[in-house]
């Protein structure tokens, strides 16, 4: 449970029983990682929630009053995680938007979560999900409240040795962990897949995007993961994770994911050194 | 707004703003008509709720409780909706299920929507939507609450004479309404289309389905509709709604959209008599 919570400003742990966030899942969020109270991903997030809320034509967030609650929900935590959900507000019955909606603010401090000491050097041992993503060009990339799937693919497993699982879409493409972004290096090239149809278009993945020229964005098959040289997933909360193992294939952290954790430390995130 | 709400039995009108029905959408819901006390459908709502319970691993309804639940929320209305919302409950930051779900029940009372006069006798003016529905068969069929597809689908219009959008998948495969599923009759034969893939299985369609032998659930195109001698459209709530309008093809209610409509009168639903 969240240490400490801001509901449109003002403290409170609860929202109207109405809220379109609840009846449909109208709404947007973002899962910030502050350390000593600097979030160095935070502009991202803003690009990421402005944008989306443009898709769903939902009014453009205050991203200095949310910095500013951000700031107050984490207040004396050394390494803590934000989550700022951003809902439709409260509507009368039927999915007509409002005409003139008062959306929700959720700001909700949490501690980040423990990673495992070996994590960062020696990498999370991955499994393949059954659940398929569903094509959705309309939604595709937003980091929206409708996670239904997420919740089913994570529900396959709850070995607690396996880190994440990978999805693909309906034509079996290779899209992306149910919490992370996926990368993998072929033939000496990073590849990410294309998530123009579905997925969620993760901050720690358009940071890496920037810093590293030459990123291929294209459709990846399962299958040629078995020659990749290096894999790893990225995530704005738990930062470069190497996969270590998925399934029968066993990789070994590459220079690529070891230049990718380095600057992640230089952005300031606490990962233990390889 | 609702008239009266009980959330896990007790009077209330708010949420955790950690229930996994606002974080991610997981859960269902069901809105039910009741007439005079007594919701006619009442059977219907309760199999398709225990169905999707079992697929997205919920515990199973309490339908005696959500009976008397819904009777205290609605005393003393004659004509009413009462809509029911189960979540898997509050749970800690993740997509993970907790291994055991103290669900969140929501029972609320509304006024049953008012119908103008002459809907059921001419008709509802409809409109084709833009917005295409995500092919996902784990989710397919159910009423559950990740709905952003719909809220963009409705968002496509705001002239009040347009009562009704018709969604198609992304292979061009009419499925139904925005809150409603579709019949046709061509050739003589009912026809309404296949949910394995996407849309929402109503309980007024499985009342259909239920009480007239012979309809067929098969793919139907868009196109086809312009040789259909009859359209409507179905909804738990609404009844049985002729279509009069679909762009430019004109329609006139015919024998077995009047049958229908006779057939819910004898439900004991309130449909001014043609």
């Amino acid at each position: 449970m969240a240490d400490r919570v801001l509901i449109n400003g003002a403290p409170s742990v609860t929202v109207s029983a109405f809220d379109r966030g609840l009846s449909y899942g109208d709404g947007l969020f973002e899962t910030i990682r502050f350390v000593d109270g600097v979030a160095p991903l935070w502009s991202r997030h803003m690009d990421r929630l402005r944008e989306s809320c443009i898709r769903l034509r939902l009014p453009a967030p205050d991203a200095p009053q949310l910095a500013r609650e951000a700031a107050l929900v984490i207040e004396g935590m050394h390494d803590a995680v934000v989550r700022i959900t951003l809902t439709r507000g409260v509507g009368e019955r039927g999915y007509a938007p409002p005409q003139a909606a008062a959306p929700t603010r959720v700001v909700a401090g949490f501690e980040a979560p423990s990673m495992a000491g070996d994590v960062y050097r020696s990498g999370l041992r991955v499994r393949w999900c059954d659940t398929r993503l569903a094509a959705q060009p309309v939604l595709a990339g937003m980091k929206h409240l409708n996670r239904l799937e997420q919740v089913l693919a994570r529900a396959e497993w709850s070995d607690p040795a396996l880190g994440e699982g990978l999805l693909c879409d309906a034509e079996g493409q290779l899209i992306s962990g149910t919490m992370t972004n996926l990368f993998a290096v072929l033939d000496g090239v990073l590849i990410t897949p294309a998530l123009d149809r579905c997925g969620v278009a993760g901050v720690a993945r358009a940071e890496i995007l920037a810093s590293r020229p030459g990123v291929r964005i294209q459709g990846l098959r399962p299958a040629e993961l078995a020659r990749a040289s290096e894999v790893f997933l990225s995530s704005s909360v738990r930062g470069i994770l190497p996969v270590q193992a998925l399934g029968d294939t066993v990789y070994v952290a590459g220079p690529v994911t070891r230049a990718l954790q380095q600057h992640w430390r230089g952005l300031g995130f606490p990962m233990e050194q390889a």
